[in-house]
């Protein structure tokens, strides 16, 4: 490994520990094309090529907390401004993203080291108070800035390579529809409707009956007056309440989006209820993020932006179904699309960033950018995966023999 | 429910014992529309509906044989005769895993009794000897008599529904390379290649260089013979050893009907290897059959006919690719077809089974029959799936944005 100091320049308060702890930070994510500015001007770069971005710690306690509690020390230091980043945020993400993704042989010492720190940090984790609005304090006006106008919150399809976010987010209701094979007048369970895009699309375009359920209360009215401006008060219906008070009999299950948030411990539950309430001619769908490997939810995403969610893996996610009687009929990765998605959030986010800064804070506004960033290099280099999965109760052989018709003009709605 | 006995001639040797087995061994199964003969004439219905076929004890010891080794002293019943099948073995088949599939609450006492004599039945397997031929001991004229003519041994795909199913195998190769999407010049290995029609085809139509390995020698051989006949010898090249030994690097990762002979231990082992083998830029595809739950091997298919082997779930499965940098890119259950494949092969099967009975015995043709209208009605009702995994490395972009070049008919080799 190269060692290059770009810029030596040495002033009083920068020590050879100052130096050693730039070095740790970068080593732990594989050695990313990252150049470390310090806060008396010194610049570090440990990689080979061309830098993609420069990483400025603006004051030591900025680099101990990275070192001391890495994910949350960065997110922390970077919306608090102590950390900035010099260059495109979605560059940076990526790049730091592959070198984790593509670092080989991790140093022994530097990942004991890593253990015992993320040991020492879940303490401080505990001490420290949050200041930045949970995700869902956020109210219905802050998506309405920057998400498509069905207000949808989930990872977009992009079935052709010059669609708009607009259009993937259509292309996906679609998709989803079509995976369902909806037939008008079937009954629709959905769990976790966001702000009801979703159910309002399969009630209007495939004529089916829909019982949406959420708990947010402010999702819930938005999504009913959605829903009754296009006339579909006898076809949908929001229900404010948990997915575990789901009873209904349905022909189909759907959830988009909630399966992340529902936690490991509750995967059982929720198999349990499907497998309760979906007719045996059933069938049905779940969209969720999920990893490669089973792994905690990282330590800065669960502080800040999803308290209490947990990102399965595959392996995790087949303790939905395999408790019951359901055979998995179709799995599809689409984390690229996700990628993109959020790429395109951000640049949405971006044009009324003054405007959430003045509404909230403009540390609120550095959280949102980073998390927006770094999503979109999780899923662009699959430490993050984006699943959607299609089941059906066992016995039922009422099931497509392949997927030809996902692809064929005429199976949309209408 | 309905107790109706259908035929009440009371003769001396059929007691209130033997009818209590016979109504525990059809309560065991869900009730099917089955009647039970007993070796006097006596029968019994315990299901509503008109029968299906007609399950005939030809002794005592058969029934109780049922009740104490349940799968296999079906198995073993049925093949030495001391059980016969009057009516369609498939639909018999079909008859039992449907009611299997659809008992719902089970009887608490029929269940914790069955997994005594689960307990008993284990000493029973160990005291008896096997003297039905395992499968790879068989031969290749055995198979040549009822497989297609490229001699494919796994699930075909009927990509149109009056396709044969020569045309299905033939459908099924086309259906991995295009998941595979295979570029002439490009390196593949196949682990687990039967008599290489696969490998074959490969290097034929899509002009790829392929190492297939087999630790059959029969298998191997036979495939040798075919690829030089096609003047396939630069690019196809078979290696009589185990898969353990792969260590060569490749763009394509394949394996067709061989994860179910792996055993669960092996499976972060085949990752492993897997993981060292495929070039960062390159995909992979698993075929094998699987299961909904995760579940021990029926104790008769691993005595009889495939000793050692497990069907993994999905979440099973998952211990292949979790430990190690894969994005799963899409998962397709093919049951169905592998129902309908079974279902052929018993046809073909029964055209040759004279000659099979004289060479080997009709115990052997029997447990064969059984075995494949078994496995074809396990599909068929879902008890066991059919999945084609298509991954790749974590950080490998180059993958296709959506699933559409699959059925499009361009994406074919040649």
């Amino acid at each position: 490994m190269l060692i290059l100091e770009v810029d030596v320049k040495q002033r009083v308060s920068v020590n050879e520990f100052d130096r050693l702890a730039a070095y740790w930070v970068m080593t732990v994510v594989g050695n990313p094309r990252i150049t470390v500015r310090l806060w008396d001007g010194n610049e570090f770069y440990f990689a080979d090529g061309t830098p993609v971005a420069v990483m400025e710690f603006r004051s030591r306690s900025a680099l101990l907390n990275l070192v001391l509690a890495q994910s949350v020390g960065f997110g922390e230091g970077y919306s608090n401004g102590r950390i900035e980043i010099h260059g495109d945020i979605i560059d940076f993400s990526n790049e730091v993203a592959r070198a984790i993704t593509t670092r080989r042989n991790q140093n022994y010492y530097a990942s004991k080291l890593s253990s015992l720190l993320r040991a020492i940090r879940s303490n401080t984790l505990t001490r420290s108070k949050g200041n930045v609005h949970h995700h869902y304090d956020l109210g219905n006006d802050f998506y309405e800035m920057w998400l498509d106008e069905r207000m949808v919150y989930t990872c977009a399809y992009y079935d052709d390579a010059d669609a708009s976010l607009a259009d993937a987010q259509l292309a996906k209701l679609d998709h989803v529809c079509r995976k369902l094979e909806l037939k008008p007048g079937q009954d629709v369970i959905e769990a976790g409707c966001g702000w009801g895009a979703l159910a309002t699309h399969m009630a209007e375009h495939y004529g089916v009956n829909v019982k949406a359920y959420n708990n947010s209360h402010e999702q819930v009215s938005y999504a009913r007056k959605k829903a009754a401006a296009r006339g579909l008060n006898d076809r949908v219906q929001f229900i404010e309440d948990d997915y575990r008070t789901i009873s209904d009999q349905c022909d189909v299950f759907v959830s988009v989006g909630m399966l992340e948030h529902v936690g490991l411990k509750n995967f059982r539950g929720l198999g349990k209820l499907i497998d309760k309430c979906l007719k045996p001619t059933g069938r049905g769908l779940i969209h969720s993020i999920g990893r490669s490997h089973p792994r905690p939810p990282d330590p800065w995403i669960s502080k800040r932006i999803f308290p209490g969610g947990h990102i399965p893996s595959l392996g995790e996610i087949a303790a939905v179904f395999e408790p019951y009687k359901f055979s998995i009929l179709d799995v599809e990765n689409l984390r690229l699309h996700y990628a993109r998605t959020c790429a395109e959030w951000l640049q949405e986010f971006d044009k009324v960033s003054d405007e959430v800064g003045s509404k909230y804070s403009k540390e609120f506004v550095r959280a949102w950018r980073l998390y927006l960033a770094g999503s979109s290099a999780a899923f662009e280099f699959g430490t993050l995966q984006l699943y959607q999965i299609v089941f059906a109760p066992h016995g039922n052989n009422d099931v497509p023999w392949n997927r030809k018709f996902l692809y064929s003009p005429e199976s949309s709605g209408d």
